[in-house]
This record gives structure tokens, C-alpha cells and sequence, in this order.
């Protein structure tokens, strides 16, 4: 896939929903032993999750988080409140399974699939793929953070990974991301994308204070004047503002789509990934869900863009995939409410 | 238990929290790969049951719900989208084990006990305990919907309750209901306890139209002038316009706090006992813990008043206590959190 052309085409053949089994999904739901609608969002994700599949009692088993791996060149900047070198001990940490998403996946039964897009390592720990398109971005507040050719790598990158775990059986599938410095291009996308003020969508990510969070406002407003990024053009956004784990989870969703495969977003990186796919391939979107609401502020404003409802509100900020994860456990809730529940007429009524 | 005077001596006896056991589960925390507070309202909560447990690695593994349940006069006034009738069948239901919080407990490893503390049914299924303190509360529309002592005998009902599942081991409790009516009292109560006008914190139930809706907030406005419960006095105001499963809850909350057993509360029902125990004893607060936000409008005035931060927004007013038990999952993430992840140290950091 060497041209936009391409890409195009193949987003086409993402599928509509089946308007029939989200239909029987719902009349099921109405059945069970509870007043009309009093499982609010479990029910909806329920009947989209029959949408998507096409199944009336959707089998979500087998879950599996995607975690992107990807450095910045920005973080010269200061932008963030830890060293560029964590991205790769954190990998490190993924290959022990020590890190945060890894023991809340195992906890649920979910499996973790790492996969370096772009992070500056030259070598890799066991049981992280390398799928690597540069070794960490440019540094954006002075060009292009990547090209765009680099851009459409990752989102390839992203779209295959998806295709293989839905070729492997996975059934829900979560995205999460790990690479230091990366709220400030989720950021700036998200600036770009929602057409929202810098101040308005950007945080203290790992925990910046004052006068880090104002510095990182000030670098990202650079950014977008010496880039000019299109906002009719995601992916001119996501080369010249944004990050290659960026593009891995928007090739991850778009890939999910195409294969009619469920997708949780985590935080705000994870969830700028998602406006992008969704800007490529607007077909794409019914195949997300929100998971948790992050301190972050932009977390909030891409959330409403995409119409999704966040289902945990707990004040986290990891990332990792790691928000994402935790909302599994909903997800089999309602799994298993529409096939274990008594119907009302089961009851007599 | 024969007078209030009794119930101050017992909760005299209410622990504070073990200061120690939390600071050292905090500098643990604190040392865990991931930025300086990332896992939010997780680690607060971690940090709370380390004080309740007084252990640095809390065990939560045995897991219960205490569902009380109980008929309301107030039901002949036309104040629920379902007959008095119900409660019995959902009786049935939790017998079987195919309500929404068996399902959701099963799933997540809970279980789940039933206790009738003033339901109309003259003879129970099996598995549903028989507590009654009497059949149905009376109208209170027309007059007080118990005697104080009958107040009082509910909340000692809840007391035994929490005490022998501390007895047998439980770790981490929660509390839930079933109760055709059950949020008028409900909104009653929290009127009263928290000085919001009625129209503030009267919500549709399981389902009321809008002229339903009018109806209920009228009748608890003639209940409230009926009565005129003291607002300094919880007894008097549970007695008047409250109910024998709110009394059960208010009473469970009371008793865990009296044993070092960690509660969760579910909805607005829940929450209102909760306020109820807390303004019995004012110590009993550090041993709640909010789940979710329902969409009962006063439950986010309770918990604001309680200080609680609920974990899961989804839109849910079910009640039984399916919420707390969906919240159950984010209190083991946080304990994998705290036994599994990596330090910083161990990564060379």
C-alpha cells in the first residue's frame, strides 16, 4: 500500500452493521428480568456487539489488547515529566508481563500483542514484535514529526496486526500504547481534528506542572504554525503532528472494522487514534467503544466527537491499553446477562 | 437491641482506620511502574481498604452481596411502573440464581445473600432468608411507615447480617435491594437528609412517564408533610417515610464498619442507607465505597454528600446490587495492581 489511492479502496469494504441482529439483541434484551433499559450502556453495547458480529448471542472470549510502541522526537522540548528511555524499559516491563495492562489483562483472562511501530531501540525484548517504521519521529516543533509515506506505514502496520488477531480468533479486541512524550502529538491531532484551542486539549500527562503544561502548550502551538497541518487531511495531520503509535491503533481500527472485529479504545492517545480512523474511514466508527474517562483533558472533547460514552470513571492516566482492559469485565457482564437472565415470562409475568 | 441508647453504645465501637497500614500500602504504590498516581481513584482505594484491613496487601478474594428486601404501602398511591407483586417474583428469581447480580456475582466470583426484612410474602423460596420485621411498610402517605422500633429492628437485622458474613470469612461486601417502590422512600429519606427539595431527587423509577413522575414527587411532598420527620433524627426519619430494606442496608453498613469489612454501595437505594448509617455514625464513612452512578437523580447528590466517588457511569438504575458487584472488578484490579506490577527499582530505575 504505497498511496492514499489504495488505502481508499480498501476502507470501502469496511461493512455496515447487521441491522437485523442488533434487532433480535434488543427484543432479547427487553425479555430479561429487569426494567425496560435499566442496564443502560451494558444493553447498548450489547446490541452493537450483535451488530457488529452479525451473532445475536456474540462470543467476546477470547480478548486481546494491541499495545503500539513509538518514541518522539519532541520530548527534546521537555515536554515530558519522564526521560525518553522509559519507552524501552517499559517494553522491557511488557516482555516480564509486569506492567500495569499486562497483570489487569491476565486478571480478566485478555492477552496483551506488543508491537514496536517506532521507538528509538535498536534491539527489542522477547515477545515484542518489530514492525518498526523509523526509530522515533522527528521533532515537530521544527518539521514534519514523520512523511507521509511513514504515516501510511503504520496505519498498514496497524491494519495487519488487526487482521491476524481476528485470523487468531480474537473476538474483542482493546487498543492501548506506550511511548514518552506522546500526549503532545495526541494533542495536537486532537487540536487539529476537533478545531478546539491548544489550552483546551492539553494536559499534564505523566504530571507536568505548571509551568511544564504551559511550555508543552507553547510547543505544540509551534508545532502546528511550522507544519500547517491540513484538518481535512488526517493523515497529513498524523505525519506532520502526530506519532507512529498513533498510526498503528488508527490502522489497528480501521483493520478491526474491515474484519468485523470489536474495538475498545483506552485513554487519549489511544482515542485520537480512533478520530483518525474514523476521519479516514468514517464507517469505522460503529465498531468503537469508549472504555474509561482519563484525567486527560482532551480525553473528553475526542470522546463527544466520536459519540462514545465512557463506562469507567475512576481519574486514571496510565495508558498502556491499560483503561481499556479494565472495562472488559463490563463488557462480559453484559455477556452474560443476556445468556444467563431469567426472562420475565420464565417468571410467570 | 430495645433502644436507641443501645445502638450509640454499639457504635461507639466503630474502629477508626489503621493510619499506618495505609501509609506504607501509598509508598508501595507509589514505587509501581507507572507515573506518580496514574491508576486514580484505584490506588485511593487501595489505600482505604489498607486502612479498614489494617493489612499493607488487603485480601478482597471473598466477595458477597447482602440483597435486603422489602414491600412499600406506599405503592397504593401509584408510584411504580410495576405491581407490589413484583418483589416476590424477583424473590423467586434470586432463589434461582438468574437475577442480574447473580449472574454479574457468579461471573466475577461473588455470591450473593438474600434477606427479607419486610416483604408481603407469607412464605419465602428457598435460599432467601427470613428476617422479617413485618409485612410491608404501611402507607406513608397516610402515616409513619413503621414504629421506631421497627426501624430500629431492621437496622439490628442488618447489623447480625454483616457480622456473621464477617464471621464467615467475607472480605469485601456490598449492599443491594429489591423492592417494588423502593425509590420513593428512597427519595423521601434523601429530601430530608440532605435539606434538596423533592422535585431534586426524584427520579422515574423503573420506569415512570413524565405524569408518573409528577404523581411520585406528589406524594412524597403529602408523606413528608404527613409525617414531618426530624432531619437530626435518621431513626425517626427511616421510621416515617424510609423502609425495612433501607433500615437492613443502613444496618449491614454499620455492622462492617463495627468488623473492618469494607462495603460497596450499589444505587440510590443503597446510597441513601448508606447516608443513613453515616448520620447514625458518623465513623461508618470510611468504610463505603461508591460503584457506579445510576440515573437516579438524587444518587449523585448522595454520593456528593457522602463524598464518594462512583467508578462505572453507564446510565444503569437495576438495583439488587448489580452495579457494586460490576464495580467488584476494579477493586481486584487495584489489589493485581498492587501484588503484580513492577516496581521502578526492579527495572533499574
Amino acid at each position: 500500500m504505497k498511496d492514499k489511492e489504495k488505502l481508499s479502496d480498501w476502507i470501502k469494504r469496511i461493512p455496515s452493521l447487521d441491522a437485523e441482529a442488533q434487532e433480535l439483541a434488543r427484543v432479547h434484551m427487553d425479555q430479561l428480568t429487569k426494567p425496560l433499559g435499566a442496564l443502560g450502556e451494558l444493553e447498548t453495547i450489547w446490541i452493537r456487539l450483535a451488530g457488529i458480529t452479525g451473532q445475536i448471542q456474540p462470543q467476546i472470549g477470547n480478548k486481546r489488547v494491541a499495545v503500539f510502541c513509538g518514541d518522539h522526537g519532541v520530548t527534546a522540548e521537555g515536554v515530558s515529566a519522564y526521560p525518553a528511555e522509559v519507552t524501552a524499559l517499559m517494553m522491557e516491563n511488557f516482555s516480564r508481563g509486569k506492567a500495569a495492562v499486562h497483570v489487569f489483562a491476565s486478571r480478566c483472562g485478555a492477552r496483551v500483542t506488543v508491537v514496536d511501530v517506532g521507538s528509538r531501540s535498536e534491539s527489542l525484548p522477547d515477545g515484542v514484535m518489530d514492525r518498526k517504521v523509523r526509530q522515533g519521529t522527528a521533532n515537530m516543533a521544527q518539521g514534519p514529526a514523520m512523511s507521509r509515506e511513514e504515516a501510511l506505514e503504520s496505519i498498514r502496520i496497524g491494519m495487519e496486526i488487526a487482521a491476524d488477531l481476528k485470523e487468531e480468533g480474537v473476538q474483542l479486541a482493546a487498543t492501548g500504547e506506550m511511548g514518552i512524550g506522546n500526549t503532545t502529538p495526541a494533542a495536537a491531532v486532537a487540536s487539529v481534528l476537533t478545531g478546539k484551542p491548544v489550552e483546551r486539549v492539553t494536559g499534564r500527562g505523566t504530571g507536568l506542572d505548571e509551568a511544564g503544561l504551559r511550555r508543552k502548550q507553547e510547543v505544540i502551538r509551534r508545532s502546528l504554525e511550522v507544519n500547517h497541518p491540513d484538518p481535512m487531511d488526517p493523515l497529513d495531520v498524523l505525519a506532520k503532528v502526530g506519532g507512529l503509535e498513533i498510526g498503528g491503533m488508527a490502522g489497528f481500527v480501521l483493520g478491526a472494522a474491515r474484519h468485523r472485529m470489536p474495538v475498545v479504545l483506552d485513554g487519549v492517545i489511544s482515542t485520537v487514534a480512533g478520530l483518525v480512523a474514523v476521519r479516514i474511514a468514517p464507517q469505522s466508527r460503529p465498531y468503537l467503544f469508549a472504555s474509561h474517562l482519563s484525567v486527560e483533558p482532551a480525553h473528553g472533547v475526542l470522546l463527544e466527537e466520536l459519540g462514545l460514552q465512557p463506562l469507567i470513571t475512576a481519574g486514571m492516566r496510565l495508558g498502556e491499553g491499560s483503561g481499556a482492559v479494565l472495562a472488559f469485565p463490563l463488557f462480559d457482564a453484559a455477556e452474560t446477562a443476556a445468556r444467563e437472565m431469567a426472562t420475565f415470562s420464565e417468571l410467570g409475568l
